[in-house]
């Protein structure tokens, strides 16, 4: 399993004993975003497709808009903290060159979709600006899926989280075509970035947009989940927990079909129901 | 409930049923932190409590050490967005005074932990600057918990979960007392949020260190989570589901006990041990 999982010794306590005895923990580790080298975003994730990771990242962020604006995606390498000159990579630092003409982002690119240029930030803002800086605002996607078919993804997204069986403690994103067919499945510690995975993966094959696609994450649907999948051109996202108040906001401002509590044969839609065909 | 919670309008579809009803969602929202006036991060947030989490927050990045290093924090005013001139407050910004001769982050305060001087970032490097910022590292802390109290606490907590029930989206974090007494517990969108405000608490109440507590988190313990736990001098801290490999080995490095899967009646401990008494 490489540097996905690691094993470190816990002692098991029940009622009436205590063993010691190596646990498999999903691994977490800093990755650093470069940009043309200078240092972008620093996130907490699980190593492994990294590249998809930070050209997701960059894309649901407004940075990108198809793999043509990067040029390359390296990993760095630097001398040892000591001094002492050598060169070490810890593939946690990944620099991607962005093609000619395209242009650096102006600040904080993490600020972009919630800082007005006055005081008033509120979450009506932050809309406001995800639907102006989206290239592919779902909303005339003529995708639909059948009711049936969303109901089976959370156990085929399940089957494909290998990691998560046997560590109990990452996320994962999945990208299903509208027939129900896995595309892509991707695992991380942080829910934000499997998505990125995802779309990353999505981005590398020139499939952006991601129209005619149904992304199901694991977990809740946040507001910057939702954004990312804007962000992608996705017509229809699903959760398997609870949305929260301005994913359902966002989600319904920029026509996106958002479903929530999908569990067993039911599912909450939350915006553009029409897309989902009983 | 007020912004807590809101209401939204949802379609419900069973195996062969739709119906329209409202539905309750977790209220998220963004809460700019401002420093002195001037704009430090922006984190996606249930609104309430805002003031300790802005503060617990503080702490935990290492920005201030205790509550007298803050002489002032509130919501700010603007002007409309419309150009109106009109004084509006959308609670969503929130600036923090720092007391006389307290000192400003010198940069981006989220990076801290993370980037080091050379290209070489890598976890160890993100152990050894939370060990090396914090004034409260829990190692030498005699504070003793029995594994009957431990076991109590998850039920505990979920009772202080007043929205939990009804959104099913919301974190929540509580200090218990080594006794098993609820010192508090909040709710929040995002789990650091969650961790923040409850440390926050205790900053205004001057109980940083909060030595002789131990903190539990409704899912799982990731590094940010365990940084914020010895940013506070806590010396148990207690997760319902899985630890991250990074997260151990903060704690083993830092002297914090930390307990993952603890569920009915049983955990397992990954660090400090010791602390647990069968």
């Amino acid at each position: 399993m490489g540097r996905v999982t690691a094993r470190r010794r816990a002692t098991r306590l029940t009622a009436d004993t205590a063993t010691k005895r190596a646990e498999t923990l999903a691994v977490e580790e800093p990755l650093e975003i470069r940009l043309n080298g200078t240092p972008l975003t620093v996130t907490m994730r699980t190593p492994g497709a990294d590249v998809e990771l930070a050209q997701g990242f960059l894309l649901t962020e407004g940075v990108i808009g198809d793999r043509d604006d990067v040029a390359a995606a390296r990993y760095c390498s630097s001398g040892g903290a000591d001094g002492s000159g050598l060169l070490q990579n810890t593939y946690n630092v990944l620099d991607v060159t962005l093609a000619p003409g395209v242009p650096m982002p102006e600040e904080d690119v993490r600020r972009n979709f919630y800082t007005t240029s006055s005081c008033g930030i509120c979450g009506k803002a932050s809309l406001d600006a995800v639907t102006t800086i989206s290239r592919h605002c779902p909303g005339d996607d003529p995708t639909v899926v059948a009711a049936d078919t969303l109901v089976a993804l959370p156990a085929r997204l399940r089957d494909a989280q290998k990691v998560f069986a046997s560590t109990g403690g990452l996320h994962a994103a999945g990208l299903f075509t509208v027939g129900g067919d896995l595309m892509v499945a991707r695992e991380d510690i942080g829910r934000h970035n499997a998505v990125d995975k995802v779309i990353g993966w999505a981005l590398e094959r020139g499939r952006i947009p991601l129209s005619g696609s149904v992304l199901m994450v694991s977990g809740r649907a946040s507001f910057e989940l939702t954004q990312k999948a804007v962000m992608a051109g996705i017509a229809i996202m699903a959760a398997v927990s609870a949305p929260s108040s301005l994913a359902v906001d966002l989600a319904t401002q920029s026509g996106l079909t958002l479903v929530g509590f999908l569990r067993g044969d039911s599912m909450n839609i939350y915006s553009r129901s029409d897309r989902v065909k009983q």
